[in-house]
């Protein structure tokens, strides 16, 4: 399959892709016209075919894209077959939320343990998973082969549990702290920054009113 | 001041500024170099006085920027100082870890109230919001100003709870389910998608197997 150089800017629809050809999949939908899945994405038709085309011929002059085919290859790229590993830390509102309602496996991740310092959690289980107390996080590490940690901890441990887990050989953090993390750059980080996504909102209804 | 028209790229960084210099101003810095603020934010000098300059000119030679000023202005812009109302759908686990954790205030935003169908939570306060049988939603909208609706409802209630905050007359929806919503270009959506955010991570680490 060729592959090109692909454009972040791309590589952040990808997921998008992933994710709606996943409910067309779910849904039964065999396959899918360009038109079609540009309606149900909110993307333009040759958004699309030029997005796909990036990573090789995927779609059929006059039948549109395999939804099955799209999806896997898709999920591919991504990497969702290479049975990524996460760890969770702080298993405060926010972090029991992603535990007992957020789909790891349809990212291509299982959630191995949980870390908190509360007495009443540690060593429980929450929605399956092992809470553990995070002194034990770097024997943990040592022994346990993990990918990329959820960080749900308290902005003010943010950073001093980041500088552990880059020791320790982290390869990705999940950061859903308001912090801006200082981290290697052989440490992916990726930010959910609620803030900024309410201020984006904030802005383009006030922006709205000025018309 | 001057305003030309901005790019959603650099819209898209205002609120990473704004965070970053409300952090600085609730430390007591008066000012900051665009080297300094490149060092805190992760973005180049360069590119931070470019950005800027979209808005007017805020930095003088030799000294930097002012922290307060500066902090102000960008609020200004994002519209921090309308006294938005929000309202919050859906006060499950993720509802009530941003209930209780998040700041809406330091958005620009206050939440007036919560609705859920849950006999147990209706009529009950949580995090000093009042919750709401969601039944009552039509009536409260006609009665209340509310700019924006939080979105953390199960999946399969998105889009008509989506329906029927549009046929209100919503302005925004700040959307948490995994959906994509269907929603007239007079309502903006900003969405956080946790699966696209986590996809995005797993391919980071993935490709860097590759090399």
């Amino acid at each position: 399959m060729k592959r090109e150089k692909v454009s972040t800017a791309v590589i952040r629809r990808l997921p998008r892709y992933y994710r709606n050809l996943e409910d067309l999949s779910r849904a039964g939908t065999v396959r899918i016209s360009s038109g079609a899945l540009s309606a149900a994405m909110g993307i333009t038709a040759s958004q699309i075919r030029q997005d796909l085309s990036c990573f090789g011929e995927f779609g059929l002059q006059g039948y549109g894209y395999n939804v099955e085919n799209l999806r896997r290859e898709i999920g591919e790229i991504l990497g969702v077959n290479r049975g990524h590993r996460a760890i969770l830390l702080g298993a405060g509102n926010l972090g029991r939320a992603l535990m007992e309602n957020f789909h790891f496996d349809r990212s291509g991740f299982s959630l191995a343990a949980a870390f908190d310092v509360d007495p009443a959690i540690v060593n429980t289980t929450l929605a399956g998973v092992p809470v553990l107390d995070v002194a034990e996080l770097e024997a943990y590490l040592r022994k346990e082969r993990v990918d990329v940690a959820v960080l749900t901890v308290p902005s003010s441990l943010a950073q001093s549990i980041t500088d552990r887990l880059v020791r320790a050989g982290i390869r990705g953090i999940w950061n859903f702290t308001n912090m801006e993390l200082t981290a290697p750059a052989t440490t992916a980080v990726e930010n959910v920054h609620f803030a900024d996504s309410l201020l984006t909102l904030g802005y383009m209804i006030s922006d709205s009113d000025k018309e």
